[in-house]
């Protein structure tokens, strides 16, 4: 695999071409873009320009709309709801979180369901802009069937990520973000492409055997993390995706899924508490307390530190050439 | 080790005569019985009358109230606190979940905290008490350090359990109920009394080294379950059972602890929510037909059917004939 190096401000510059070339409005490609460059920005490869041409495709194909216009409304105090116009997620996230975050400062605690709406980024630039308010963030997807439940041989779930923001005022957040399956679909899709093997235990074939071959996983199924426990959790995923926003679940995705290979639609769960609402005024120093006990444990790691690391760097960012030319063959056709 | 069957009447006749002649109240010892047959009536031997001498060992200490008077107060109409008054939790969530449960049918989601009680029990007794409302139901609580971080070698979480319950009118609802660890706390005790392996990966001894002798790993630390994605589950548990309830962290409560061989004080974070108000009224139809889809892959087991399978026998139950002579004994004295 050869690489090349972009500037952040060369991906931003990338990334609005190919989203305006291929139809996306002023908001929608705005709202793109930051999701791109923030990926990228934080080195999470598998979610930045590698995910351009899945967006493109969609767009193409005509399953998402380049001019959606996400609705926000609080159906309760407590409650927001976004029908997301059939385009990408980012822009319902966008104009969402000011409602969802209002809420849980108001009362406390609120949840937040966007459907109608197609999710191809990491979750991690939602629960952080929550976060960013001095709020607990949680935020979940589900996606089309590619992980079996713990002890099954078919696919059920999506690779299933949850995001957890702790917020740390005057600092980063604590920010988990991973997926529920023993890997990410996108680092599989990459290891995949880079001819990588992956740890067994990692997913099945078609035939519902063991492999260590990318390329057969893909073919055939994931697992989840951590075994039974792992396969709980991403149910509890799958169900507040899809059960808690009425938006389809995995299996029902992929029956209307054009196969584009861009996101599906589906929907997408958020939480936003207040903890100075619920533990009162001292929460910060507590819990930084536990924080520094944390980070006192000899190879203990807080979630999310890597990341927050990438992002001090305005140095340029190694992309994949090939991804590089392809996405700027898509702007010119 | 050798068994008695005892009946269910008899578990609860046992458990009642001994919270009744160790100090507690008519309403307490009510709400003891009542936790400590569920988890004999489920199968769940690591949570019932083996938690007996434990209960006993903090009231007769002092450290834990017999006569605790807990106080629900909604705080804003999204948000219940409940002050323990120093005794058991079983009680705090017999009073607090009715306001929660009440909150979450009219705002659409309600979050509670309880402080100042001491937990020493299974949690699906309060998630399950919230799906009975047809709510989706959450909870967690931390504990005393047993448990490294991912990377770490020293104890710093509880074995942090997680419940999620959600509802299925007119049937039982899905639930889990997990420690974070990869095993839990009570069945590593057991494990250790009747001197039985436990999986390498499950825990370190006090050097910080792997061993499957389950005594070395009380005397050392768990880990958690499934690599750095379990730790971060159990991260976020430990944040919003502490964290958000302003009550201690586990490295906190074992300083405050009189070491008697009962819980510590601690906190519990309950979430109640409404899918109705989320997802409209087709919820139940929409998540029956996933549920009907995850039940038909071959090896596939929802969680939590296990202990519901088991509460359909009213047969005695086998419990361990030391223990039963153990807690007589507490009777007496």
């Amino acid at each position: 695999m050869t690489t090349i190096e972009l500037t952040l401000g060369d991906i931003e510059k990338l990334a609005r071409e190919v989203f305006t070339k291929n139809g996306c409005d002023k908001t929608n490609t705005a709202a793109l873009v930051q999701t791109v460059v923030a990926a990228e920005c934080d080195g999470a490869m598998s979610h930045g320009l590698f995910r351009v041409p899945g967006y493109i495709a969609s767009l193409r194909s005509g399953k998402v709309r380049g001019d959606a216009n996400p609705r926000v409304e609080n159906t309760t105090p407590a409650l927001i709801r976004v029908d997301g116009d059939n385009g990408f997620t980012p822009l319902s996230i966008k104009r969402g979180i000011p409602a969802l975050t209002t809420a849980a400062k108001t009362v406390g605690i609120a949840a937040m369901t966007i459907t109608n709406t197609h999710h191809f980024a990491a979750l991690w630039p939602e629960t952080e802009a929550i976060a960013a308010h001095d709020l607990i963030g949680l935020a979940c997807v589900c996606y089309m069937p590619f992980m079996a439940p713990f002890g099954g041989n078919r696919p059920l779930f999506g690779t299933n990520p949850i995001s957890f923001a702790w917020p740390r005022p005057g600092k980063n957040p604590m920010v988990i973000d991973m997926a529920t399956a023993a890997m990410a679909q996108g680092e599989i899709q990459i290891a995949a492409r880079d001819g990588h093997k992956v740890p067994l235990g990692t997913g099945l074939n078609a035939s519902g055997d063991q492999t260590t071959d990318a390329s057969d996983i893909l073919k055939g199924m994931l697992l989840p993390f951590g075994g039974y426990k792992g396969s709980a959790i991403a149910l509890m995923v799958e169900l507040l995706a899809a059960g808690a926003t009425g938006e389809q679940f995995s299996f029902e995705a992929v029956k209307t899924d054009n196969g584009d290979g861009g996101p599906p639609r589906g929907g997408e769960f958020f939480l936003a508490i207040s903890p100075e609402m619920l533990a009162g005024s001292d929460w910060v120093t507590h819990c930084e307390e536990f924080f520094a006990k944390y980070e006192s444990i000899d190879g203990a790691r807080l979630p999310g530190q890597r990341r927050h690391n990438n992002r001090m760097s305005d140095a340029p960012r190694k992309i994949n050439r090939q991804l590089v030319e392809q996405i700027e063959s898509l702007c010119d056709s």
